[in-house]
């Protein structure tokens, strides 16, 4: 199998053996779902020897939770529009395209599934979610230091309460989010942070 | 099997073998999830006759959707306290105490996770949240008669801006939502719905 252009990123063979494992991975969570990952099927699409993905992941949650950290490297970086309302719509944006998308919808699913019952990768999936929630909070912090939020806001809880309502509309309802859904999710959090709903307690 | 006092609601013989059988088949999906669950293990348990449960419910999504029913049906209805705020806040501390109870989290889990590759399951999970939100859709709207929120907000959209705080950090995170997260939901639901974020457009 070799590799879609621009997913090998450089770093010589070890880069090459990582992106193409994570993405025969992905390919199977995609396709068959978390039940099925199995590291010498991975090895195997990847043409990959099993021995250095055993070596190097040593089971399916290891490998899961290295996916996880791959998407969290690799995703878009925040946007810096200079007003905290346009970079939660920015954010949002990013977080309805994400679940759109057939492949990374189907991937993020697979997970949140698997979540529920291992516990190696709720973790992985928490610590996902901890590095976007960490690259979008300056967004939040900048509108509070510009006075355009109150002071002592919560940041993580305002990008937290962007993405809530896509997922929880996409996860119990099968709703994939659509621009207005983005739109709405985005004004809901900067109206409820703009109210103080947010401001950290003592 | 004897059913915890309480749970057989009157009706004769026919209600009697509902309750056991869905509270049979709960306890298999808490205790070992929806991929275990088997008509002729459900009848075993609820010591009612195998026949009898594929003639009623026909299939595993069968029973799954028979019980999302029955737990829309018997859940708290709403409550009324003169006011859309302390009516959300109200509802937050319902949806708290589910995700937060043992056995109903648990349930959800299963249920949730299986509706993510079952579309009868999936189809029965929505109408299970439609219920709901249809029930608690008045406190909005009798919110927006008083003029506490503007005219045309959108009532379902309020109701399930609530719950998809305590939702999304419950299903990606693993955060059992605690009485703060859920006032905190509820008052960020209401300043989105005062600032006429969930005000229909035309």
């Amino acid at each position: 199998m070799s590799a879609d252009p621009g997913t090998v990123r450089p770093g010589g063979r070890t880069a090459r053996v990582r992106a193409a494992v994570l993405r025969a991975a992905g390919d199977v969570l995609v396709e068959e779902g978390f039940d099925r990952l199995d590291l010498a099927d991975v090895a195997r699409r990847a043409e990959v020897g099993k021995t250095t993905v055993y070596r190097r992941w040593g089971s399916v949650t290891g490998l899961v939770a290295d996916l996880l950290a791959d998407m969290a490297e690799t995703s878009s970086p925040r946007e810096e529009t200079g007003a905290v309302l346009t970079d939660l719509l920015a954010n949002a944006g990013l977080v309805q395209r994400t679940l759109a998308d057939v492949r990374q919808g189907a991937l993020f699913r697979a997970v949140i599934a698997a979540a529920a019952c291992d516990a190696r990768t709720a973790q992985a999936l928490r610590r996902f979610y901890e590095v976007r929630v960490a690259e979008w909070a300056p967004c939040v912090e900048q509108g509070v230091t510009r006075g355009e939020l109150p002071v002592g806001t919560d940041a993580g809880a305002v990008v937290r309460a962007v993405s809530a309502p896509l997922y929880y509309e996409w996860l119990t309802a099968g709703v994939v989010p659509d621009n207005p859904a983005a739109e709405r999710a985005a004004r809901a959090a900067h109206a409820a942070a703009v109210a103080g709903v947010y401001v950290r307690t003592p």
